[in-house]
């Protein structure tokens, strides 16, 4: 293998979609280079919970032969280990599910095959995407740091340049926060637009499939992928004279994180864009406590089975929420799901009169503690059903990444994606 | 076999726990007398899409030697067949899915094994629980009629005591309807009050797993086994006293539909209880167009894997949904979403007034066409995520069986299931 074939994985989806368009790449070499990074980096970032390598090379050889399908004809996907695979076993980082291997794809996973996408392997993932056992991975940045969970070795495995994309999933902040903390863009696309059949039920109401890249126009691909459509195309073209709110909502957060925003503003207002600061307290206070209640509530059912048939194996905390240690009522959770649904539409109508609302991804830079990180500035937007984008905007005092999220109202996705690359495109702070 | 055995397929499953856990028969001799009814009956009614005679009798074995289990030990279930089973296929009633075998058990599933209930066999469903192809399953009670979609074969084999119990879905009126054509006691729980995990997603916002039995006790059983609960006991003792709504919001049915509720009326009365007419059209009339609205559009979604891995062999139906033939836009869908959490705040408070809302389940006799039938009346209660209890009441001109509904709030389940059974026990008609 040349020096040119080792770093092909280095490329985004675009980048080297291009190149197999062209045919100056296979999607074997590409696989290949992709194998070949995780075993020189594997050992340490620890992003993969099952790769079958010879499996893999055969199936990049069937690419190869197939006509060209398209963008991610051939392009390597790293899967959260919470999506059934037909072809890899689907662990959910529990004992419970340790070897099991599902028979049939998850929706997601079979519509990234249709559209020629090769299944390089399964990411760690925390103990079902929930609260239970943390995830092996560590962020590729600094080993000693958390790449922040749930999604944690599909976020990881993307910005260590294992895989140019990644599927993963967000119930309060699990694809935003390991987004934020490893510097990879990440995706959380409006709910439902996307099948969640076949990913461990966490939450019918707040799991969110979604999506790793290392630029916005690899998010898009994916987007592309899952026909994932606005009503109409967007008609922003520049942050010039855009309407950009930044959430101007209190939160407790380190410098780095406030100074990121900050520092963002500035760019932005610089591109002409104008900046319109948004207090969102209104609308955000009946939400306090809300997340907790719908997540709790709803693992009640979620993990009855598994509580009955793995009493012993099923981690404790999950045992706990099938009997509503925390106490919620049924009444809390209907009042949770109503104040949502109040919510919903007033921040939809709220955005609308904006191009994008920018806000914080994560509190800080990724802790050292083995720890998912905190989720507290993400579960509102996941609970608001919202599209969330992450943007790698800088290095906090660490040299670790800080994300910021744009969001906007329910099914702006394509018009989000638009408003991101502009903003990913603005030259660095100076 | 003596004649005993062969009967004890009518018994409900109550009264079969009964008998086993005094040891006066075993799960073996219940499950032959099911088999039997079957092998004599299912050639006409064509309830099941698969059964496995002598896995039966090995499962029913093995409940037999373990220690009893509780009240759904060695019960004979049917199970809709787009459920995952770990040890049937899942066919779906779609050509893309014949003799598929899936390897693991939806969520449902495997909480009823964890309660010792023994799954006897898949039942013939529409086209996953949609409208493309229509079940095998003739209605038992006139082989000329439909049992009513898209439970077919679940309504069926219950009313036709091929097995006291099955699991069903409801996304339009796919429980209740087959109910109410079959004569069987149905209930569609509160959304999302059980997993529908491993079970074919065609729309997240409506799909509901429920059950049929032939007596509300039967039902109670199994809403113990999904750990249903309401906020606190109910309070309801008696018919006597009680605040009973009937729903008068205009509706075009049948004489024997609107015949039926007067007479229940006429027996609420008599047993003692407040009847007050309520007309819901102030409530309901935002909803207009709205079910039809999310279940295409949530389809988009749901079927968009299979649309472009099957594009020839997924019905029509369904490759429309994905290709948004109908040309709903996404503002139309948040419309849908925001009316349908309105209502719900809005008949919860009303519901809360009584002690049980009485309204139609179908709107006349399971017609004679090759149809699912009407799902008008029942597709606005799915949407509102209220608790349903088909009740069968009475006969109509062609002796069809003819349902009504008790509905309330939210998460009032095991409360309209007292009331339910009361209502049951009322003497039938003079």
């Amino acid at each position: 293998m040349d020096r040119l074939d080792q770093e092909i994985n280095r490329l985004t989806a675009s980048e080297a979609g291009a190149r197999l368009r062209r045919g100056d790449v296979t999607a074997e070499a590409l696989a290949r280079a992709c194998l070949s990074r995780i075993s020189s980096r594997d050992a340490d970032v620890r992003a993969w919970s099952y790769i079958n390598h010879d499996a893999v090379i055969r199936e990049a050889r069937e690419l190869d032969k197939r006509p060209y399908g398209g963008p991610l004809h051939g392009i390597p996907f790293g899967v959260k280990d919470i999506f059934n695979t037909a072809d890899m076993p689907t662990q959910h980082n529990s004992p419970i599910y340790a070897g099991a291997q599902p028979n049939t794809d998850a929706a997601a996973v079979g519509a990234l095959r249709a559209a020629g996408a090769l299944i390089l392997g399964k990411t760690d993932t925390t103990e079902f995407a929930g609260t239970g056992r943390l995830a092996a991975t560590r962020n590729p940045h600094d080993l000693s740091r958390t790449p922040g969970g749930s999604s944690s070795g599909s976020a990881a495995a993307v910005a260590d340049c294992h895989v140019p994309l990644a599927l993963g999933t967000q119930t309060g902040g699990s694809l935003i926060r390991p987004g934020s903390y490893c510097g990879v863009y990440a995706m959380k696309p409006t709910w439902n637009a996307v099948s969640a059949e076949g990913v461990k039920l966490g939450s019918t109401t707040l799991d969110t499939v979604g999506w790793y890249g290392r630029s916005v126009a690899d998010l898009a691909l994916v987007a592309d992928a899952f026909a994932l459509e606005d009503d109409a195309p967007t008609d922003f073209t520049s942050l010039e004279g855009a309407r950009i709110a930044i959430d101007a909502t209190p939160q407790t957060v380190e410098d780095c994180s406030s100074d990121a925003l900050a520092n963002m503003v500035r760019r932005l207002k610089m591109a002409g864009a104008h900046i319109v600061p948004l207090e969102l307290s209104e609308i955000m206070a009946p939400l306090q406590g809300m997340w907790e209640i719908v997540a709790r509530l709803e693992g009640r059912a979620a993990f009855l089975n598994l509580a009955r048939l793995h009493p012993h194996t099923l981690h404790k905390e999950f045992v706990d929420r099938v009997n509503n240690v925390a106490g919620f009522s049924r009444a809390n959770l209907i009042d949770a799901y109503d104040a949502a649904a109040r919510a919903r539409m007033q921040f939809d109508r709220t955005a609308r009169e904006f191009d994008a609302v920018l806000t914080l991804s994560a509190p800080g830079e990724a802790p050292q503690a083995r720890t998912q990180g905190d989720n507290t500035l993400n579960r509102d937007w996941t609970l608001l059903h919202v599209p969330c984008i992450n943007i790698p905007v800088t290095l906090g005092p660490n040299r670790m990444p800080i994300g910021l999220t744009l969001t906007g109202q329910r099914y702006s996705d394509r018009h989000l994606l638009t408003v991101a690359a502009a903003m990913a495109a603005l030259e660095p702070p100076g």
